[in-house]
């Protein structure tokens, strides 16, 4: 049994070796890599792909978790051990399934199509992306085959980021928001924000931006940040992270899309030790990692408290732009509700809408009730319905994601389910910490930052997202009250 | 047969895209990586290492080398298909006497030691780096162990960098050249290179780089330049090709170091694309690869006619430091002579009597006639027989290179005889452009870059180092008296 519990622990941790290698590859390709270099890095990382899956596809790996089960039997639920054998069953189980030549073409087909999409998006041409999306959809519908649902075809794919979760359930939450968020922009008030569109040095507000992410609990020398065009976080380990962000010259935004990442870097930085180089090296799944970024993006990086203590470096940095603006009409500037075309410039409000209109036209399009060829029709329609914005362009539209490029479908309503976690989440943590406000009003959010890594980053991927959900606040249901009620609590405090 | 040939390619584009990726890990390694990424770096880089080498070693890999013998003999020598039957039967043979687990061992430690080195350098701690030094000393004793020489245990180390040539081979060529640069160095004049020596804003080091980088037949969008602690190139295809320099603000050295890395740069750029993804990707030899960074650091970049075109624009880049300096003075000043510690910022001259001191040292070592610990005492007295320098402390001395950290003892030699090469080459370039000197003056190097492709680069490895330098010049021996005259006529053109 000991050995056999090694012989896992070296074939899962050469695995995970070949998985983050690849996201090297990943990150090189998004933040350095000269654009000729496309053809040779979309081999490079199907090669290493198909290696991969081959190895955690392999029948000997299937026969050593199932003598392992005893032993998982014998352990707590939530021990390191017993949860690594369960969760590489469950990951072993999927791989098995699909074929690991359509893995590597999936690969392949992502990595060149990231090329094609920023060209097409640069040119604002949707017939060159066109081919694309329909390549990655062909190949996605013949990975769906290899899985059973009986929701919808997309569930399978919904999987791949919200382990579990079925299409029906993310319609439900969806489908309890969408009204009330509709309410929420209806009614929200005009508010000036004119002064966040002026000229910001960009090299300000990378210095501004690394100020406060060296007070948020990141490790020195484990962290890097890059400027990017689309940003991203991703790690090698729990002492690589990557941030990436984007600064905008022509106004201040730069800090909320370094703190968002943040979040996910601070949970790749939480976990355990002790879970590397397995698969619980991980979050359990996109929506918990999002509600991450989210919480130190929103619920921090636009809370008053933070910005009591902020505020002030923030206007000796900028003097001329914000020497006269006081703070709390800085605070709602940064809140303000308004529908707008770009979902990464969207405010906390309108944002899950961005996500509602791509869930529905993402399932459509699996679901074979919308050709690919109809997407920006269907874009724009729900643009007017949403948001009741007007697409002027598929630059501003249906080409503005990244996600459809590398054959990221299924993972956008993990956003919106990210917002929804966030706010259950945020309740626990101020119970807990019965002085948030208070030490965030000092600039200290290593408290916060450690209870976070303590009751939540550490666990890694041991528990899945409803078992984590539960152990953090009692209930597995993902309950978008809380998300609703801060949202409108907001509104009425800038409507007073 | 055509099915034979059809896998061992793909098995070969599989083994060369691990490698490729390995390649990439190795880049951000030591361009981006944060301090604390190491172990987890070095875990990735042995799991990648053992699998490509188990994949290159493999029986099946070596039968299907042996049922396409017969059609390699049917083709022509130089043939891609003959030459790539050919060198992946000489690289299997080579992969299939090295136990998996030592080619691990041997690249995890060398990627843990790189760290080890950068702190013991920036400390002047020889004592914590003497522990890496034995321990890779000790992985490669069982690496020398794996094969048959019958000369020096230093020659199946200096095979994988100069394959096919012999530890006395070298040592013949260095016993040539040693009394003579010695002799050099003795007659050298002085000259007064002091205006080299000020301050030189980096940014305008960087732009002024990018400018030359501009003009020596790079494909727009398949290089790029960054800076690093310790320069060094690599590419992950020949259109993504990654160019490193260093800009050290208190001098104007950095130009040097980066036209050094566009030599290599052009050779990887340059090979065949028909040659992707195969073993044959590549140079035939560090030393030829080296011949190639000299010639457009030194040949070129040193050269006279370079800066008849080139001088004044650098003048008006930097008016305060070079206004008052004339042509003649300049390029007498960055080919000055004189005896220094550090080996990367050697002239032409001196530089291959650093080279010969840790061959000789390297040589000891594997050789067991000299110890680890005793090395430092040996480096000195060393500099003072070869260059009649004190070294006043091992940050300047025996830990000033990068090599020995990562495992790679045996390389050095290479850069002395890619210097011998290097003029080899020149002197049948002369002969095939005849108006290289004008061009150069007009500032026109891309027929120079296009012939190095066309006769050299594009050959990749189909043929062995002598085989390519006798095609090249019609004779496969390495003779340094091309290099020893180019040296005395530049010496008594400064003289005079």
């Amino acid at each position: 049994m000991d050995a056999d519990l090694r012989t896992l622990r070296e074939r899962l941790a050469e695995i995970s070796d070949i998985y983050r290698s690849m996201l090297v590859l990943g990150w090189d390709q998004r933040v350095t890599m000269p654009p000729l270099g496309t053809p040779a890095r979309a081999e490079a990382l199907a090669t290493l792909g198909r290696i991969a899956h081959e190895k955690f596809a392999a029948d000997e790996l299937g026969a050593l978790l199932e003598r392992l089960r005893p032993h998982e039997e014998s352990l707590e639920y939530d021990s390191d051990d017993a949860s690594l054998i369960r969760v590489a069953r469950h990951d072993w189980e999927k791989n098995k399934r699909v074929p690991p030549e359509l893995r590597a073409e999936m690969l392949r087909a992502g990595a060149q199509g990231h090329h094609t999409w920023a060209e097409a998006r640069k040119n604002d041409d949707f017939a060159s992306f066109l081919p694309v999306l329909e390549r990655n959809l062909e190949l996605k519908k013949r990975y769906v085959e290899c899985f059973e649902w009986d929701d919808s075809p997309y569930t399978p794919l919904l999987d791949d980021y919200e382990p579990f979760m079925k299409t029906t359930e993310v319609a439900e939450v969806f489908d309890t928001i969408k009204p009330a968020l509709s309410d929420l922009v209806r009614e929200a008030p005009e508010v000036d924000s004119s002064f966040l569109e002026e000229p910001y040095p960009a090299e300000l507000q990378r210095a501004f931006g690394e100020r406060i992410l060296a007070t948020v609990g990141f490790e020195r020398g484990a962290w890097r940040l890059d400027p990017t065009v689309h940003p991203f976080c991703t790690s090698f380990s729990n002492r690589d992270v990557r941030l990436t962000t984007r600064y905008d010259k022509a106004g201040f935004h730069s800090l909320w899309s370094t703190m968002h990442e943040a979040g996910h870097g601070l949970y790749a930085h939480g976990i355990a030790s002790s879970l590397e180089r397995t698969p619980l090296a991980n979050s359990p799944s996109f929506g918990l990692n999002e509600s991450q970024s989210r919480t130190w993006e929103n619920l921090v990086g636009r809370s008053r408290p933070f910005w009591t203590h902020w505020y002030e470096p923030l206007q000796s940095t900028f003097p001329e732009q914000l020497g006269d603006v006081d703070l709390d009409t800085f605070v709602a500037a940064i809140n303000k509700v308004e529908p707008g075309l770009i979902r990464v410039a969207a405010d906390e409000t309108t944002y899950s809408l961005h996500i509602i209109l791509r869930f529905v036209l993402e399932r459509r399009l699996i679901e074979r009730t919308l050709e690919p060829k109809d997407v920006r029709e269907a874009w724009s329609e729900g643009m007017r319905e949403l948001l009741g914005v007007e697409v002027p362009n598929d630059a501003d539209g249906v080409l503005q994601d990244v996600h459809w490029s590398g054959g990221g479908i299924g993972y956008f309503p993990t956003y919106a389910l990210g917002n929804v976690i966030s706010l259950q989440i945020w309740s626990v943590v101020r119970e807990a910490i019965r002085d948030l406000d208070a030490q965030m009003e000092a600039g200290e959010l290593e408290p916060l930052s450690a209870w976070l890594r303590d009751n939540l980053y550490s666990l890694g991927r041991k528990l899945t997202p409803k078992e984590t959900i539960e152990r953090l606040t009692g209930s597995p249901t993902i309950d978008p009250q809380p998300y609703l009620a801060y949202l409108r609590e907001k509104l009425s405090a800038h409507v007073a």
